[in-house]
């Protein structure tokens, strides 16, 4: 026994309970939207008293951007370890948006967070956009995609993702719908429909 | 003098007052987006008393479905009025696109309206839908547009013009914009990339 126990402890309880209003909060964002939710909402849904949300966050702002900070972290993780081992900039955008759609289709909540996130916060255009400019720059500079506005690309392929996310959550078939996306996002980059259909459904790369 | 008079003027004054609680709805939805506005905030810009809100309307739904589809309508007409003389399916999709993208640029309300109805009530995907669903059939008819799944078409389409209506919203240089937009939209369909230029390029039908 010495002295740092009682700290440990209060520590870890105080980090779990900013764990639960992080997931409830996720919950209800993707329920109802971000604008609408009250924070009781939030602390109701993580059966947290209203009070100690304050312990962890300073407004339901506070809340909202590290959920977004959090959301598009793990979405790009989940990118990031699909594609690490690729080259091609084609076959890189391909499999991220694979992904994405993927994710959305597994897990509808990320799926609806992600659309409400988007039209107040911005986290496919902003946060993930951070991740696809990477990508257009690469393929661009190595003559592979035929763009010269990125950020009307960027918006262009965003949004042809939400339109895809959104069809698929309100009840589009799943099958074969992530590799028809991603190829529409090649065409969009300036690949001709052959080719974009064939690295669109290449297997999957082991993640 | 004829009794039909006073009753005449009542049922204009009754449509003025209609019309009012519309234009008002639509700039308020425009601004703080559709969930979170209440009645009277309607009933405040337009200048009216909140209880005759009720003359009009049974609900801030049966307002919400009236703007929904009185913008569906404006807008669809718009686009039959530039394309009427057109016959390519691409240059029909190409010119509805841009003016869809001038409508939102020339009235950023409008474009906003856009924006937030489509999150809550699919007014582009679903009522100016119906109009971008005959001319991709028509194209896929024609052997013109390589497209098999035209629901997931009208998500990626509609996603697109979404993300090119947002990012001028958010600031993107309006010059050149609409016609790039709409060569992306004919990219999605197939077409390829020279041609898609020269077509979204082309003089816009006299209006």
């Amino acid at each position: 026994m010495n002295a740092a126990q009682p700290t440990d402890r209060r520590a870890r309880r105080k980090a779990e309970t900013r764990e639960k209003l992080l997931e409830a909060a996720r919950g209800v964002f993707a329920r109802q939207g971000i604008e609408t939710t009250r924070i009781n909402e939030i602390t109701d849904a993580a059966n947290v008293g209203f009070g100690s949300f304050y312990n962890h966050f300073d407004s339901k702002d506070a809340i909202v951007a590290a959920v977004v900070e959090e959301t598009a972290r793990d979405v790009g993780a989940a990118i990031d370890v699909a594609t690490v081992h690729l080259e091609d900039p084609a076959e890189i955008v391909a499999v991220s948006h694979r992904v994405l759609v993927g994710l959305a289709t597994a897990d509808p909540e990320l799926g609806w967070l992600l659309v409400r996130l988007e039209l107040t916060h911005g986290v496919v255009s902003r946060g993930l956009g951070a991740y696809a400019a990477r990508d257009l720059d690469l393929g661009r500079t190595h003559g592979r995609f035929a763009i010269d506005d990125v950020p009307l690309t960027l918006a262009s392929t965003g949004g042809a993702l939400l339109g895809a996310m959104r069809a698929l959550l309100a009840g589009h078939p799943p099958e074969g719908t992530a590799e028809r996306h991603a190829a529409v996002v090649l065409r969009i980059l300036g690949l001709d429909v052959d080719e974009a259909d064939e690295i669109a459904s290449r297997p999957m790369p082991p993640i």
